[in-house]
């Protein structure tokens, strides 16, 4: 353009690319494209598009001809919403202590459905049924919160991916406990590119009944669904997602994100990519006596401990979030653009700033 | 492109201009440009980025140096959210019956708030102090809620529009009665073209202690924002949008967007064309005599009341919304794309089918 | 006594017979004997005791072998949990405009369901199908809430009573509607004795779906019942309940003095005595031209226009409440205690204050 | 009285003195005068008369002059006002895990304010500045509820009592950290027995800000408090307490109870004869090998791990609720009518049933 952009030119304020979140960067120029595409005349608002159309029926592509879809604004309103279509204000959600339900959304569970959240301290942010089993025991009667939903992240908020197995381990035990299974995918596509999988193969068909489907932290620029597995329980959902304030007006910009999304895998190879960024910045650091990788990394983000007084010197070099600030434990996340040499130069910042 | 845009091609469902409504229009251009120039590098999420910082401090030059805005996903969003900072559970909000808030939310104020809304009828979607004052005589003590906000809609939902003075005096009297007041700004920006005034003059100058400010109706892709006219009313407000599901983790999107919109005015250039165009439409059809125009076109919608048989008839020509079908009551809205052709043609369809 | 009883001695600020609310009343003395001989030995609490087990017994005689009946605490507490029973946040419930539910629960319904009340202006208190069909036609989809109950009272606010046939048309429309109905029954007992009925000609045998139940306006000291004529809609109510903090813990307190209530139809006796000493006041007070009588007397409440310049007054020789001071309304309560003799010193006080 | 009693006649059906829980017990006689003495003439409801009055005035003489004190029906929502009365949504209270309002008010806090619990496990229900501080620590801004108010339960829920001094640390902790303090006092009384202190000792002079008072389990029929040590904290509480429906409309017979339940100190004579009886039957069992108990005897309950297998056996003798049925836990309680033969009698059949 030669001169000032309309918008505003914040080239010199650009960070390096950041370890601190997936979402701080931008969005896959695929979904940019669609976008301008989807701005081509009128359409009637709030989902009633042929965008939207087509984007309910690639869902149903790909997570199974009988899942209903419905696309939300943000993840905390995707995660809600899915609560709140299973639970009565007596009712409880297990979820892990880890679970960003529990400590991410500020509340908004409890707020929005009125119901209690029950947690279960794990290993590595994922439930078992052996973890689960000792909360069931209730024998107060009316005095005690029922639980109804078991939710569990996938990928983990530590990084951590459930096996298909582990999931239908999960829903089998949680069915016959009469309880509904909520997954909250917000990298949901990390799970599946780590696995080499398909969305449906840790979800649908393995037994989750309800899913908080995430595409903003993977390269789209915002969009989150919600998608049934069962469809009966989707009922009045519209009302919900309304009521939620969570409709949004021009729909058919979400939805042709979603549509590029799915189209040529463009979800995989950004999710892959992350991945892969996060295993090679493991592989980089793992050998420094001075830090402690905690969890397996199977996704995009490692936990790390560090020494404390080290931190903020490594966050001047290059910001990320401190995770436990009495333990010293740190995460470092991988996104869809992550390079080779992003990783080089931060682990390089590791290594100069811990003296490995 | 020759083949298949990513994304879909809807090309040949393509709608003819909508006269349903101002949302069912596209993106301004600049606005689309916006959002693909605020795609470079990585920045922080949730707000904490340049753009929001930039488009912060616009909002400060455009309503006053005083104020806070925070950028929020939905119109609802908005309002609850406004509504939430200002009141109690027991304390009530006092609209117009015909508020947004109370027809067309699904409930969420009173879902998110716990509060009450106190109607009252207009005759044009407009209260004033006499239409307000009766609803204030509570003698029941703690057994009634204690009316705390007005809140008002400009432009309103029957297309009228609050003049500075109207806003000054509701102000003026809803202060010395100790209430707040709210204004609902979804079409703020056709109030303002309509008035020939700055969005200023009919918000903090004339009183307003808090506005929901709507962007997507007046082409943006998707945008609102709260704005504080008394800051210490803001102190929790962060917390308020998390836990209500309206934090926008790419946050620099939204407010790129809104840099754009009020880069040359390009928020007045589209009000004033759709309003422009809705007093094109009334001019044409208001010979009729099939056909009553309800209220003072003031903005971009015309509500009419039609023969009920012909409503169909009209509706498969161009869909519209029926208002009340009881009565025959129609709503026509025009956009920022809306062109004196299409008026032109939607006026022809009106005579051709009512046989004016 | 001769000295000073146990929980103090008041009986210099005894008040006059109340004519401002029934509620001023104190208790049967068999309730309070009942209250007594409950109070010997041990007893599960929360209702698990042959009190609350043979009460809700009883119950199922007065109102149908079907019901299932839940004590409370108070009557707001059984609207409001009545309504959670019946209704999602995102549905509605319908009532007078006048209805306590609406006027002075302080916003408890909307706080404690999250759900709107849609309110209908009525001549007397008095829903009609006619008054209720036009907001039933609902069209805007999801950006509207559901209309799932009616609520009516019975005796209603105003001191009118429903007939069965009334009730009857409402339930028959209602249930045609796909609409629960719910009955605040604060003053049933005022309506049966009026009607020369019984419980269960109003409530079950005409269609109300549920009921809240009240004893303490008619000579309990505390004692609320919500009733399910529709048994499988109580299935959660126990957790709603104790939610809802309704649940009392010696409980045996409050179902003993149900027993009492019913035993040798003490209501009726109770609600007859006050009915008639409305009727006593309506004659007394009708000759005088200076105050006008709004509604038909035909439970224990006279409404009534008088000079505003002359309230003030007349509340100095016995207190009573304004109900709308704006047109200088007033409401005259009797209660079951009340006397010829009362009621002619209070119709000699209006006469004298007024100049009749 | 040779015939049936009005209220029904249960001689047979009554049950041995109670160790299930505290309010399976009757009622105190002096309370069952007082509420006869209340039962004389009219008066104004919700608290307009001169019971309530005289108690809110004893409340001062107990409490300290400064305190304004409210009266509701429930244990649990005295807790959940108080709560409402310090915390927005987006705000927590931290609690013991084994808090009565994290286990057994169905989430009626979380339902009622919207706000989360964040709970601390504990050696023995005590809450310590040690065990509270690592919660405080929170980095996640918005993303995460903000701790407000730090709940104790005074007695314990396990029977343990907090001394002055534990809890003067406790409150000082809290205050330097910008928390109030809510007391949950259900068995308050048997903490100032035990402790031989007054009421105001672990209260107002021990930095408490905020007091559910509990006099149902300790001889009341109904009846529950909540004390505001910062009278500021208590501007809206009435209008909380009605929307919570927990105004009760002839308050008087609450206030005469509060009147009887403070006059020569009947409620230290009732907690101590259940502190004195839960002692004598540790001193009873303690010997036994094949028990264990859990818990310092400090109020009116023990702790008791017994064989799993003889659990039920001696439950069919004497009924108790089991605490954690994996661990075989089970709860005994004492109360204020308990004698020295009940408890021998208990005794007597926990030896039998376990073979000690």
């Amino acid at each position: 353009m030669g001169k000032k952009e309309s918008g505003g030119d914040f080239k010199k304020e650009k960070m390096k690319r950041s370890f601190a979140s997936d979402n701080n960067a931008g969005v896959s120029p695929e979904i940019i494209e669609a976008i301008r595409n989807a701005n081509k005349g009128d359409f009637l608002a709030y989902g009633d598009d042929p965008y939207t159309k087509h984007a309910e029926e690639k869902f149903k592509e790909v997570f199974g001809h009988n899942v209903k879809a419905f696309f939300v604004a943000t993840g905390t309103g995707a995660n809600v919403l899915s609560l709140s279509a299973l639970l009565k204000p007596f009712q409880s959600v297990i979820s892990a202590e880890s679970a960003h339900i529990n400590t991410d959304e500020c509340g908004a569970p409890e707020k929005f459905t009125g119901s209690k959240i029950l947690t279960v301290k794990t290993p590595d942010g994922k439930l078992t049924p052996e973890l689960i089993e000792p909360i069931l025991h209730t024998s107060h009667g009316e005095h005690q919160v029922v639980p109804k939903v078991v939710s569990i992240t996938e990928a983990t908020e530590l990084g951590t991916v459930y096996t298909v197995e582990e999931i239908r381990k999960l829903t089998d035990f949680a069915h016959k406990k009469g309880l509904f299974v909520h997954m909250d995918g917000a990298r949901i596509a990390n799970a599946a590119a780590h696995l080499g999988c398909n969305f449906i193969d840790i979800t649908g068909k393995a037994g989750v009944d309800i899913l908080s489907f995430g595409g903003t932290k993977n390269g789209m620029l915002l969009g989150e669904a919600v998608v049934f597995f069962r469809p009966e329980l989707a009922e009045n959902f519209k009302f919900i997602r309304k009521q939620g304030g969570q409709l949004l007006s021009k729909m058919r910009f979400i939805s042709a994100q979603f549509l590029a999304y799915f189209e040529n895998d463009l979800w995989r190879r950004n999710a892959l990519n992350a991945n892969q960024m996060a295993k090679l910045l493991e592989s980089k650091v793992k050998s420094c006596k001075k830090l402690e990788i905690l969890f397996p990394v199977e996704s995009n983000a490692l936990f790390v401990k560090l020494p404390k007084d080290k931190i903020e010197a490594l966050q001047e070099k290059s910001f990320f979030y401190v995770w436990d600030e009495i333990s010293g434990v740190v995460r470092w996340m991988t996104n869809f653009l992550t390079t080779e040499k992003d990783v080089e130069e931060f682990a390089g910042s590791v290594f100069e700033v811990l003296g490995c």
